[in-house]
């Protein structure tokens, strides 16, 4: 159905109707405001916007992936503080040309990862807009203290959960498949896959802040070299970064060749990137198991003074210029 | 200076630097989530987009102004629920054009009304656009039980707080002053500062609420008989509006004659729309003057078969089709 004749009401009834009423939600969508309990003394708050043509390109995009994609990296920064998260915000500039199934699909790509995590949709907004813009907020909390990008000290270890490049890997393949119409083997369905739905390390980043293993953590949207920069300045340190540690998956490993290395600037893995003290090394192996995601010693943190610096396979320090992405100093399109 | 020479991460520095740190604001601006002290067992959680040429028009708007708005018609939403504002999240689509000062102003005005209400800036998302789009969640807490839309009932007295029809007046004759560049008097002063600097009603919101006296309230944004609509289906009543009684400033008056009546129908008011029981009249009166803000009585509840009627001064009923603004329904460019 055209939202022209749902209308913005009919769409929020819509939405009203297909969100279930979370056991903590008081009141939900359809009031001024959402009124939700409290799970704890303190709240967590993240909030980002997707803009169309800037961060995703709907020729590539599915909009049930646009969904999952939309609500994952917000759940990522959650993740990042060693949270919990438990409310979403959304709000939604549509195109006139978007009809109510194309709606549809893009809440069901939502929906499935929210029902997944338990996060309950309490509000937002709907608007017409030129082009698609998603806003996305995200309320949670933490069980002990949030872990900042600040605490790392000069001696911790650096550690990255999952595997590196592989959305950024992703992102090339789709703009050359799209360019070339090849078919796709399997190591390229699993790097699109890696790129539209990425997977916010919840539950590690929960236990890292419970048994306080991290000393900083963050996550990955920018580039590791970029977001690693961002816990050097925060916590005052310098960091050295093993190449060959880099953990890599089959299908990067499998495609990178032609394609060129992403791992240590490609953005958009959604992986956490944490530092910890030497002695927790065996805490950290158990807590990978745990949570079921592989955790990678990939350097140590240093004085501030030496900087970043990056080792290739034969101990070499490789000059490397921090990349990553600024949204005003260039333009990307990504999802 | 322009953006592309600051970039993200100097425009976020920027926006931390002048950010005062709220008490309890326990991580603010500058990591991957805020961390937040709850003020209560729950929270009130609002959102709105505003999108450049859907809501807003900056060839007659200046971005404090803009700054101010943006903030103001979230925080109407928080004292609809006779709520207290407590965090903003403030996210950001900027197009190339604009300039770091343009992003200043915005954020002094916006700020200054963050100021006076005591509600925090934690956090946001900043990107490059192609038309300005703003996206703000604000996070507040209630006293006392929220009032929501439904829970009035037949008999009770519908008030109106402020005076109605100014900003959707004012809209008008900037459209009208900017073709004609006509000097402005001073009844077109008051009206174009109803347009651009809502007054977000929180004081009488939250008197309300904690007295129990509203037994459903909404805020006036998308038009007196809208809204009014949005309260009779949620609490399953009609409505008598008596058309007499409507509050109207005098350069409403002064200036209503030439451009038609907009008291009904025109968005924007950002006034308290609430229903009450006819005993508590005096307490009504009473909380008007300690909130320091006109309530007016304008018309009663009735059972919903009813529908919503508005009677003309002398008593008759008037057909009324209920108007007011849907988003996918049609063009809209305001602020």
């Amino acid at each position: 159905m055209k939202l022209s004749r749902l209308g913005e009401f009919g769409l929020i009834e819509n939405i009203r109707c297909r969100t279930p009423a979370g056991r903590d939600v008081r009141i939900g969508i359809g009031d001024d405001a959402a009124s939700v309990k409290n799970r704890g003394d303190s709240s967590l708050i993240t909030a980002d916007l997707l803009i169309e043509g800037s961060h995703f390109d709907l020729r590539w995009t599915s909009l049930r992936d646009l969904g999952h994609k939309a609500l994952a990296v917000n759940l990522s920064d959650i993740a990042a503080m060693g949270g919990i998260p438990d409310y979403v915000i959304l709000s939604l500039g549509i195109p006139a040309h978007f009809d109510s199934e194309d709606i549809d699909a893009f809440y069901r790509g939502f929906e499935e990862l929210a029902a997944e995590y338990s996060v309950a949709l309490v509000g937002g907004d709907t608007n017409a807009a030129e082009k698609l813009i998603i806003s996305v907020c995200v309320i949670g909390h933490s069980s002990a203290k949030p872990v900042e990008r600040r605490g790392a000290k000069a001696g911790d270890d650096i550690y990255v959960t999952g595997t590196l490049g592989d959305a950024a890997l992703g992102l090339k393949l789709l703009r050359r498949v799209r360019r070339n119409s090849t078919r796709k083997g399997q190591p390229a369905v699993t790097l699109l896959a890696r790129h539209h739905r990425p997977t916010p390390r919840l539950a590690a980043g929960a236990q890292l802040a419970k048994k306080k293993l991290a000393t900083a953590m963050i996550d990955v949207s920018d580039g590791l070299l970029q977001d690693l920069g961002h816990i050097c300045r925060a916590s005052a340190i310098g960091a050295i970064i093993e190449a060959a540690r880099l953990p890599l998956s089959p299908a990067y490993r499998a495609l990178a060749g032609k394609e060129g290395c992403d791992a240590l600037s490609g953005g958009e893995d959604y992986e956490l990137l944490f530092c910890a003290r030497r002695q927790n090394r065996t805490q950290i192996e158990k807590l990978s198991i745990r949570a079921q995601v592989a955790i990678t010693r990939i350097g140590a943190c240093v004085p501030a003074d030496r900087g970043i610096v990056v080792l290739d396979p034969s101990g070499k320090a490789v000059p490397m210029r921090i990349q990553g992405h600024d949204h005003f100093k260039k333009a990307r399109s990504s999802v």
